[in-house]
Parts: C-alpha cells; structure tokens; sequence
C-alpha cells in the first residue's frame, strides 16, 4: 500500500473505509489506554484502510491537548504499519491547528483531519477558511483533510473554498459529514482535475457518496459493524449496486441511532453489546436512558444485526 | 403505458421522468394559455413520463383557484393520452384540498401531488399530517402522491408519517425535493413492501435517488434540459453508471441556478434561452438583476450547455 | 376616537389592545357566524381599540376567499363604530392581495393587515417585499399595516424594507409577531420622523414594546384574558412599569401555551374555559392531545388565571 | 461595594454594566498584556461595575489554557480592589470547565462566567447541561454565572434547565445574549425568590432587560461607548425611560455592528478608532474588508457616535 505521495503531483492515497475510533475512558473519566488497545485489536481482523482517530466521535473536544496527542501515538504504536492512522488536529485558532498538526504528525499521524472552526460561525466564510486551512497545510508536514461536519459545527464549508482548497498541493481531500449528495457530487466534480478525494462522513449515505464518485467513508458505524461497512465498500467500488443497495438499506437506521439521533453515548453503549470497550462518555455527555437504550436497541434488531 | 391500477393491490405506476411546468404570464399577468401549449408542443419530442402541473415552479401558490383547475384541463387537452397529467392539488385545509383534488380529477388528472400543509407548522406533526392525508386520499377519485418540498415549506414530512400513508390504498408515492439521500433511502427500505414509488424532486440528486432505489424525478431542469434528464434517467435505469455520473455532475450547477440559488424568475429566463416561453413571473416575484442574469448564465456555460 | 387621517401627513392613529379573534366552526367545519357574534358580544365590555379579523390565529390560512370576505362584514356588522376593524387581506400574490384589500374594505375593514409573503422565501427579500406593499398600498382604500410572522412565515421582514415603506402614505405602522425587541426598537428608531406605528404582536413582550416606543398590541391572549392585557397597555402607558412588570410576568406563559406551544387548537380550548366559543379547528389542525390539554391548563392555573 | 455573599443564603450582588473586554495581540499573534492593561487605564474612568475576561469577545476560544488564566490573573492585578473581575471559564467538558474555574478563581477572578457546552450541540439537553453546570458550581470556589450565547453555540439554555440551576446556592445569576426577551423575562419571573441575577449580554436590549426585572449588562459596545451604556443603566435604574429609550435607540446599530454584524474585527476596529488597542484578531478571523470598514463607521456616524 502506497501511503505518501512519491513525486510532484502525485498525492496520499486515502482510498477505503475507516473507523473514527471512540475513545474509551475509566471510571474516574481518565482516557483508559488499554481498552482503546484491546478495541484496536479486534479491529486488526477488519479489512480497514485505517483508523481515524478525533473525529468527533473519539470526544476530541473533551480531551486536553496533550491526550489528544498521546492517543495518536498510542494508536501508531498498536496499529500494523499498512493501516493509515488520520488524526484529528482541528482547533479553534489556526495557530493551535498548526502546532496540534506538527505534534501529531511527530506522534506518528500518516494525514490530519482538519475540522471546520466554527465558534465564530458568523464570521467563518471562504475567505476565513481559506486563510485557515492555507496556514495549516502550508506548515503541516502530513496531508491535510478538510473537514465539514455541520451536525456540530453549525457551519457548511462553502464549495467554493472546498474547491479552492483542493489545489493546495498538502490538501488531499475532504471528510463530508453533512450528507448533502448534491453538495458532494459537486465538489467531486469541480475538483475532478485535483486528484482530491472525497470521504463520506456517515454509513447513511455511503453508497449514494460511491455512486457520485467519492472513494471511501470515515464511518461511525464502523465501530460496530466494520465487516459489513467494509463490504458494503466492496459491493460499490465493484459496481453490485443491487447487493449494495439491499445492505445500505439495514445500515440507515442503526447508522442514524448511533451518530444524529442518540449520539456518542449510544456508540459507546452499541460497542459494548458487539463486544468491544465502549463505556461511558465524559461528562457532559450522559449515558442513555432507559426508553433511549430501548430504541436504540430496536434500531439493530429490528434491522438484523442483534 | 398503463396509468391506473388494474386489480387489488395493485398501483398506477408512475415511473419515469416529469418537467414541473412553468406557467408562462401574459405583461398583465394573467394566465398565456397559448404559449402554455406552445411549450407543450416543444415538450412532445422528449421521452417525458408525463407532466406535473403546479408543483411549486409552476407558481401554483399565485393562482386562483379557478386558474388552477383551468391549467390542469389544458394541459390534459394539449397532451398526448399516453402522457401521464399529475396535478398539484394541495392547499392548506384538508377541505380545501379535499375539493381542489377532486375538481383537478374531474380536469383529467390522472393523479394528484399533495404538498404537506406548512402554515402552521409547528403543528404539522405526524398525527395531522397522517389526518390530513388520509382525508384527502380518502376522497380523491385519482392516485394521490405525497409532496416533500423543505426549502419552501419549512417542513419535513416525517419519515414515520411516509411509512404510515404508504400503508393507503390510494397513495401511490413520494415526490422528494428535500434531497436528503439517506431519508430517501430509509423511507424507500420501509415501504418496499408497500409498491410504493418514490419521485426525486430536483435533477440535482436524481442519479443518487436512483442509485437507492428511487424510479423517477420531477425536475425543474427538465423544463430546460429535458433530453438530458431523460437521458440521465436512461444510464440509471441500463445501469451505466460512470456515464451517469459524468452527466449527473454537469446538471448540478444548472439545477440549483434555477431552483435554489435564482428561483422561478431564472427557470423562466434560461426557457427563454433555450426556446421556450418562460416570460416573468407573478408578482412579488421579480426579474433577475443583471447581475444574477450573468451568473445564471454562466452556470450554464460554464457546463458546456450555453 | 379618530379612525381616519384627516389631512396630509396624518395618519390613522391605531394605538392600543386588539384580540386577533379566532374563528368558531360548526361540526362540519363551516364557520359558524353565530357564535362568531356571541364571543364579539362578550368582548364589548372589554376596553379593547378594535379587532383583528384573520390574524394567524383566525385560521385565515384555511378559509375560502369568500369566507375571507364573509367575516370581515360579519364582524364589522357586529362590533361598535368606534372599534376598528383591522382585517388580514395577505395572500401569496401581490393582484390577489391587492383584490381582497379591496373587498375587504369594500366590507367594512378600516384598515388592512398585511402578511409577507413566504411561500417562495428564497426570493422574498427586500426588492420583492417593497414591490409587493407598494402595489398593495398603492391601490387599497383603507390604510395597510405591514405583518411580520416568523413563526409561521419562516421569513423576517428586513429592517431596511419596513423603513422604506413607512414613508409611504397608505401605511400606517407593522404588526411585528417576532418578538425580537433589537429590532423592534430599531425599527421605531429609524421610522421616528414618519409617524409609523408598531405593535406587538404577541402578548409575551408587549411590556417590552411598550418601552421601546411601540404603541399596542394584536394579542392572541387578549382573547381570553382580554381585560388584563388591556390592563397591561394602562399600566405601560401611565409609566407604571413596576407593576406593568409583575403583570406581564404573569401572563408571559398563559400566552405561550395558546401560541408557539400549542397553538389555535389550544387558543380555543381555552377560549371554552373562560366562556367564549372555541371550539375545533378545521383541518388538518387536530384537537390537543390529553397530556398537551393538562399541560395547557397547568401554565394557566400555576400563574393564577384559572 | 459588597462582593461576595455574607451569610448564609445571600448571593453575590453582581448589579452593573461590565464590558467584555477584548484580547489586544502584537503583530505576531501573542497576547499584548502590555496593551491590554492600557486599555484597562483608559476604563477605569467609567463607572463600570466591573470587568468581563473572556466573554465572546474575548477570543478566548483561540487562547491556550495558559493564556486564558494569565490573562484573568493580569487583569485582576490592573483594576481596583472594588471593580469585580468575573472570568470566562467555560471549556467543552465538565472536567476542563472545573479545572479552569478553579484556575482562573486563584487567579484572582470574583466569580466565573460559564458558557454552554455546545460541539455536541443535540445531546446537551436540559439533563446534560443541569449535571455539569451543577458539577461545575459544585466545585468552583467562587460564584458561577450562567451564559447563554446561542449566536455562538447554537444551543439555548433550556428555561427550565435555567430555573432548576438557580436553586443552586453556588449559581447566582445568568449572562443571557440571545436577545430574547420574552424568554428573558420568564427566566426572571420563574426565579423570582431565588435572588438569581440576569444580565443582558448585549447592548442591543439593556432597556428592554432593564423593564422586564434584567439588573444590569455585559455588553460588547461598553469597550467603545462605556461611559453612554453606563448612562443608560442609570436612566434605567432611575426610571427615567424616555431618555433611556432615546439613547437605547442611538446604540443599536453600532451595538450591532461590533457584534453580529461584523464581529470582533469590527469591535477592535471601532476600538482604535475611539483611541483604545483594538488590533487584529487571532487567525482565523479576519481584518475587515474595506467595504465593510465603511458601513461600520456609518453605523456609528449615523448614530451621532462618530
């Protein structure tokens, strides 16, 4: 597997499916290594590209800094050197991006994924992401991934920055969370001379994201029923759209109770009934309650997966 | 062609691709039915399903009710038998609606289109949209299909209110226009076994709903581009995908620039362009600016269909 | 009482409380002019300035052009001289607009209230709306109030298009049901020199209108606990703003629960307790729940009122 | 001036106009304390009640852990004994936002302002944002003050969420900058005896806070115009509303334009303009465009300001 780009023009290839790995934490909320490393290890069956590890799924914004860097590096360490580790670097500021990047880019970090900033939505329009994303990549010794996740930004990347962006030769793609197809067939088209490619950001809409030419997904579902995500991947990539489309139905529901609906305490409570380490979440996130475990649970079974 | 349902259980079948038609004005304002035919006549050479009268680019909240009815009768006589007649019949009240469907049936409306009420709606829930509905498809003498349009109502008719209503012997399908893929697909999973048909309501997103299932659009481009659409259609259906894809993506921009981006006012003007009558619109809705008559242009060109 | 400007410059003076009446129905869903009359008979005791016949509250959204029509006369015929009559003649065109302002003054109405448009939202910015209230008030024989409903209309009247059209002769002030006081005191501010006139639109910041520069209020409450608001208005416009404040606190939920959070089904059940005819509303608008009934009565009882 | 609670059930009197004061950085993006503690000098001749670090205005989410305490800590040592510092200690976890209060209270700081979480905007409920507020409050040696900023956060403090907080003897009152003043006033209502203190968040609505039972505000444009909200305040508290309404009047659109309009760029650049450090912002937020530059000083010209 080809992992950095060998000659001018040539970019990262970051084709395939990826887990955005939950971070699990011990009772005193501490982030507990250990489990994380027994996760990563059922996941080494999976025919995974790699892992992602931040995205908004892993509480990358309840972490300090310096869990924030020491998670990649232990991910580095327990992962098999074939599987591309893409880390969440984004903050706020662009000098803390610059500064979270290099760090975890010294941690071990194959790329970045690179969150939109939003506190200041009103004022984060093309040409304030455009100076952001520039500063980041033109410092960052690791490719860059754009990152849109409306859901919890508030915020849509402007295709046009998007497409700006693309040209940036540290710039190698963009994990779109939002789920608008129109939006990403677009910025797939615009950008189809750049060699940028598009990741979707859910299992919901992986196989419409394959029909419009995107080249993987950074899936939370991934967490849970990797083989499937992956072969879901298998079924689009060789065009058994049929097959595809029966599986990417039983996948919609369990995706959205897992991500929009009941969020990350749901991830985590899903992991730990498919045998992984899920755990709680750090405060302020809650557990579930009772009537949302209920439904949550329904979600799977009534789909065929528990 | 078979229109109607020959046996129990069995629906109309409304596959295929429709043009929204526009309603062209005369300079005061009142209904052209002449260039109204015109355009009908232009529309005979492309392999169209049939035609849909009053969806929302046809001004239909700008018409009287007289004007509404009188619309759907001479574009029943203007049109070949084999041409499929669906008629916006919605209204805000059940009763109104109710009414409005039958005398567009009595017209020759081989179905109606029922836009989801949205005056009110915060309490357009599913309990009054299940109310409304029912009502309506209760009484209409023709198939009725349930109209999803966000961007103008404010509303999304809610994915367990389109499992419910599919469940009616009389409702036939789901016209789209929100574009959210993954709502598409799930309410398409829950009610494949219900033959219910679900109608992509923008060219934008027409070859991801087909890719999940979807079986059909009605497409505001299609009033401009209408061959193309139709070949669109085509590649999806034979299953050509990476053809499908290369013209999806040229359709985008085009699209949006007469829907979303410019509304009716630039719909009517690339008509204009491309030999049709499109003329102005009712007002409050007014002429391009020059400016945005530049942009519109340029989303066509820019495209390589200008 | 003036109603009328009386020379150049002055214009119809329209301070104070109005109830914007709701419409009673029949089983059968027609309205039901007789207890329309009767609720009119037991508001005469209350100080209000006038009526307003087919606010949102009036259902207007759900009744015929006819019956539009139909009640203005009724309630003009059965309401005192000296109470106005403010009538909503809003329809989605600007001709259709034009032609029930008409009719409605040809009814009775002293003045006309008029509703943005919002189907086409995307479109209705301030180009379009000066060009709509400049038609309408250009050609209608009674003064125009301009109404802004973002609840409903899912659409904000901006700033600079009320400004503009306060200086035009035949509009005497804006209903604003926002309730966004920065912008209701802006608007006063920058309308100071043309006696434009603005009222609340709802009794949940009517203190805080008040002390702003408004000079009244259309008031869904007013319908059930008319004499208080009008007791608010007295206690606002006599300075006495500490017990203003601890009335206006009061009835601060009473008004929510009859609005945003449950709405006209809601209003008339209420309406029932305190002796008027409520009663149900046309559909698809459905009865209140059980559980929404007790909670309707709790946000009256809790704030002392029942 | 007394400070901090004396016995038992007696809350911290927090009474006044407080600016947000903005963070000056050198060329290089470093904080300026040197600046900073100069514009504090040029503050002290206005009767502010005290100072707020680390509001919105503050950039505090693109200053380090590091800098947002040293900044509390360097403020405290520049304004006399009886000016209240109160510090924006809001992080993302509950875990962070009790470190940092705790930190910035040894620090120096009166009491800790503490925004709503909000990346994972749709699980922060009334259940979530109650549990950590109350961990928060629980922990922190100082009081806590609530804050609401949905403009940024996207996320509204539930009211009832507010009134449960208000019970506890740690939280002794709210920063509210959403601007809605029916919700406003409800809040205080519903608080009533617990001696919970709201302050408006914007200069946009003081008088209208002020009417409804708000005691005071920490407003953006009082880094430009203190001495004139200050007066205000007093026209408030004096009950002298006709001249408070015609200053209100005079502050809104400049108030506007530092904040939601243009954001924290317009805020220093105003800053420089009335002689304090303004300065650049922190990457990603921009310098004004030089239209943009133009309507701000229209904004405050056309006001008499400028």
């Amino acid at each position: 597997v080809k992992r950095h780009s060998s000659g001018p023009g040539q970019r990262m290839d970051i084709r395939g499916i990826y887990p955005p790995i939950a971070t699990p934490f011990t009772q005193k909320e501490l982030v507990d290594y250990h489990k994380l490393e027994e996760n990563l290890n059922k996941y080494s069956k999976i025919p995974f590209r790699g892992f992602v590890v931040q995205g908004s799924n892993g509480e990358y914004a309840y972490l300090t800094s310096e869990e924030r860097v020491e998670v990649v590096r232990r991910v580095r360490q327990a992962v098999p050197k074939d599987k591309l580790v893409i880390a969440g670097s984004g903050c706020e500021s662009s000098m803390a991006t610059v500064q979270m990047s290099d760090q975890m880019a010294q941690a071990g970090a194959d790329a970045v994924l690179v969150v939109t900033p939003c506190f200041y939505r009103g004022r984060m329009d093309s040409r304030a992401l455009i100076h952001h994303y520039t500063q980041v990549a033109d410092a960052c010794p690791v490719p860059v991934i754009l990152y849109n996740v409306p859901g919890n930004t508030g915020l849509d990347l402007p295709v046009e920055a998007a497409v700006t962006l693309s040209q940036h030769p540290n710039i190698v793609g963009l994990k779109d969370s939002g789920g608008d197809i129109t939006r990403i067939a677009l910025i797939i088209h615009k950008t189809q001379n750049q060699d940028f490619q598009v990741l979707a950001g859910s299992a919901g809409f992986l196989l419409a994201a394959y029909s419009v030419g995107a080249v993987g997904g950074i899936c939370a579902l991934a967490n849970i029923l990797g083989q499937q995500v992956c072969q879901l991947e298998q079924l689009c990539v060789s065009g058994q759209w049929e097959k595809a489309k029966a599986l990417q139905c039983r996948l919609i529901e369990p995706n959205a109770a897992v991500t929009r609906k009941f969020g990350i305490a749901a991830l985590k409570q899903t992991m730990d009934w498919f045998g992984y380490h899920g755990g709680n979440c750090r405060s302020p996130l809650c557990p579930l309650t009772e009537s949302e475990t209920k439904q949550l649970r329904s979600d799977f079974t009534s789909n065929g997966w528990l």
